[in-house]
């Protein structure tokens, strides 16, 4: 099995959210394809956030590709120059108000408590000092969005034992709602269809084979 | 929190395997997005097939999105006037020529062995019988694909029991090979990112909720 030839690429949407290539391919049995779409949008980061009593950090905002309000996990686009881990940790705070408190992160004053898109400095992926260190943040891996014909993807990491910090920052786009759910909770979310994006169901259970 | 208004909209691609449309909308704080896209990929059914002997069945093709051979379930788009369930018994027979044996699926005559693209009419979600017809189609909901910016959606359908019934049928840009994988090996083929379609994760997870 080979991978089909590029023979030409135009693009009809070029816009910083979204771009779409109409390519022209030869497949290997000789057939040409004059049209086959792709599509690519920014890497982005789903966030797996559980607080220091068990529950995960959700929320609620309006989705126009649907067109309903939806129950999902926090999520957020990576900044140029951010890790996954970084966007998961400035995107909590702004989004959900929630971190990781400085304190138990910091043991020996690496890291960092997001308040602000301008506070982005963060030591992620700490070695461990000492065995009081609970490492926090894990770095799941990541997916392609749709392999059929996305270019894009995105990543998944989890942050344990977080804490409401401080306030919200939204983008004038945004408006959310947080929600705490147990994982029971969730489960039921998904087996009844109220929680229902694919994606993010993909990395929560990525996540739930890591577990023992 | 309320859903956004549409002032205005406007195709830039409208092609019959993928539509983007450039959106005006008025936000519920008064901002007006001037261009935000959204897109359109017709729906397709994911088909989780069990054989008899309890084997997952997967595929191998090339993806042009991501550039790769990937391991992923047999799926295909539901033609115009097909169930997703016959969508499910069509695709398989014709990706993988795996089906459900006349014989168990029809104890009163109802149903069908699929083989070409034409002998399509199939009686699904069978009213059982009697206590030894195993009804093996189940629906399982469906999901958008991504509700950020995406109109479309596809349905999860799960058939136990299949077996190898006849030859493919491939579309001449297919060419899919087909294996069979316990879910000890399928878990293992998630956890270690070798199986990372994850629409089709989502749809599995959903599958395993519903089993006891």
């Amino acid at each position: 099995m080979k991978p089909w030839k590029l023979l030409d690429s135009e693009f009809l949407v070029n816009a910083p959210w979204l771009k779409v290539a109409k390519e022209k391919c030869e497949l290997p049995n000789g057939k040409v394809i004059d049209d086959f779409y792709t599509l690519w949008q920014p890497d982005w980061v789903l966030i797996l956030a559980r607080t220091t009593d068990g529950k995960w950090v959700m929320t609620e905002q309006y989705r126009h590709g649907t067109g309903k309000i939806a129950l999902e996990f926090p999520a957020g686009i990576i900044d140029k120059g951010e890790t996954p881990e970084e966007a998961a940790i400035r995107e909590l705070q702004e989004e959900c108000g929630f971190g990781v408190n400085g304190d138990r992160m910091d043991p020996i004053g690496h890291a960092s408590r997001m308040t602000t898109r301008d506070e982005r400095r963060v030591t992620s992926n700490l070695t461990p000092p000492n065995p009081y260190d609970l490492k926090p943040i894990t770095y799941l891996g990541s997916f392609p969005v749709n392999p059929d014909r996305h270019r894009g993807k995105f990543h998944v990491v989890f942050i344990d034992g977080v804490e409401r910090l401080g306030k919200t920052h939204f983008d004038e786009t945004e408006d959310i709602e947080t929600f705490l759910y147990t994982d029971e909770e969730f489960q039921a979310k998904i087996a009844d269809g109220t929680f229902n994006h694919p994606l993010q169901i993909a990395g929560y259970f990525k996540w739930k084979l890591t577990q023992k």
